[in-house]
């Protein structure tokens, strides 16, 4: 199963858009790893890990970040990298972060593809949106707790303030990606919508890597402009409701995936 | 990173809680594989597939299915024999359809892992609730039409219907997981709460696989008791909102697995 255009296929190269995972490169689709050992040309986001990048090992790398206050690479000139990579007969991977259709504007990179007449497909990836909490022991549905949960981007103010004023308090799990610096503002967002100073949350930096860095605490802190989180303010995955919880009682031990492996080996 | 008990390290086996992904084997994460290939026991899910269940090939195989008006395994008796092989030193894998932590009780299994202190870890995977659109060429979030998303449970009426009622019309992209034979039930419900009747959705059935089935209409036709889809009642991702539109755009061919790395391999 692919998404493709049926243009041009058999005269011009072909675009995987791929998701790179939330870090490990364990955590890579078989898929993924295939099509990184394939590829000519591999175009990918700054926060993928240099581990995954390092698997495309024929391939010419080049990073596309587009990163807060640094110089960045703009939306058209990603699209215009994969097309004329495409046009030129290149086996050309996009890697981005997660999953390539959660807040990355995969669509976007798609639609430009599809207009351009290249055959692409698209890999999911996995999310950090949702594994972030799992590797931290919080499952983001869980029986009794919450049977829903929402990803929201914490990115822009007016795009998250009326998403998260027009859900019921504590119906369900919301969770945020890229709102590590919009903290106080989401948690006021939600205070002023009627959820209890008490709601616990987590956030969940450098997830799935060795140096993951768990936060726990309520709404009220999440608020404090005084929060200091032990990842300080690198990107993270914030986690609002019940079943954040689960985190103490699923015990959570932070290891290398050495260790990890040792214990899976232990016959 | 692993999310484990810290008691009888050493003196019994070890429980891995997998996501096997949607259905395509080649959407299993590397780190899945590895511990497939090593697994002794392993307890899958009724719906994850045969190729992805073979891939365990010294294991002995265990389908631990829960299916509607069918004679299934309850949730204790998959605690109990996760917990016995673990103890009897076994490398146990709980393969679950998805993401383990994704409305499949992951997080009570992981539990009655803790309460009996077996030592585990949980290996997320491709959830169908984003993967399932992503495959349709719709891409759950998209600037402009949706900046986040929800995932529901559509099993029970009383746990969705309250969830749904309380989320803007339109204002996000709404999947729903296990909601295909309760779709009129769910149209109902968002055309009470204000969604409009032209509101575009989609059901992705058999998502990833060869027999992928796609349908699309608006949630006028969804409440129909009349419609019949192309997977008639297999199990199906619900896709509701905007971004639906975007399946027709971002070109849509069916093709085998064949096929796609045919495409991908030509030089």
């Amino acid at each position: 199963m692919t998404v493709s255009s049926n243009r041009h296929i058999g005269s011009t190269g072909f675009v995987s858009l791929i998701g790179a995972g939330p870090g490990d490169p364990e955590l890579l689709t078989l898929k993924a790893v295939r099509r990184l050992a394939e590829a000519d040309l591999v175009l990918f986001d700054g926060l993928v890990s240099q581990d995954v990048v390092a698997m495309a090992k024929r391939a010419q790398r080049f990073s596309v970040s587009k990163r807060v206050k640094r110089p960045s690479v703009n939306q058209e000139t990603i699209h215009r990298l994969m097309i004329r990579g495409a046009q030129r007969g290149k086996r050309v991977v996009r890697l981005k972060c997660g999953d390539p259709f959660v807040l990355g504007r995969g669509g976007e990179e798609a639609l430009a593809l599809q207009t351009a007449g290249v055959a692409f497909e698209v890999i999911p990836g996995i999310t950090a949106a949702i594994s972030a909490a799992s590797l931290a022991g919080i499952p983001v549905t869980h029986r009794g707790m919450a049977s829903g949960f929402m990803v929201v981007s914490g990115h822009d103010r007016n795009v998250f303030e009326p998403l998260l004023a027009n859900v019921a308090p504590g119906s369900m799990t919301v969770v945020i990606l890229m709102g590590v610096l919009q903290r106080s503002d989401i948690a006021a967002t939600l205070l002023r919508t009627g959820w209890s100073a008490d709601t616990p949350c987590a956030i969940i930096q450098s997830a799935s890597m060795p140096q993951m860095q768990l936060w726990k605490g309520h709404l009220r802190e999440l608020g404090s402009p005084r929060l200091t989180l032990p990842g300080k303010d690198l990107p993270g995955t914030i986690v609002i409701g019940e079943v954040t919880r689960l985190s103490g009682l699923i015990h959570h031990k932070a290891e290398t995936r050495e260790t990890i492996d040792a214990i899976a080996l232990r016959g």
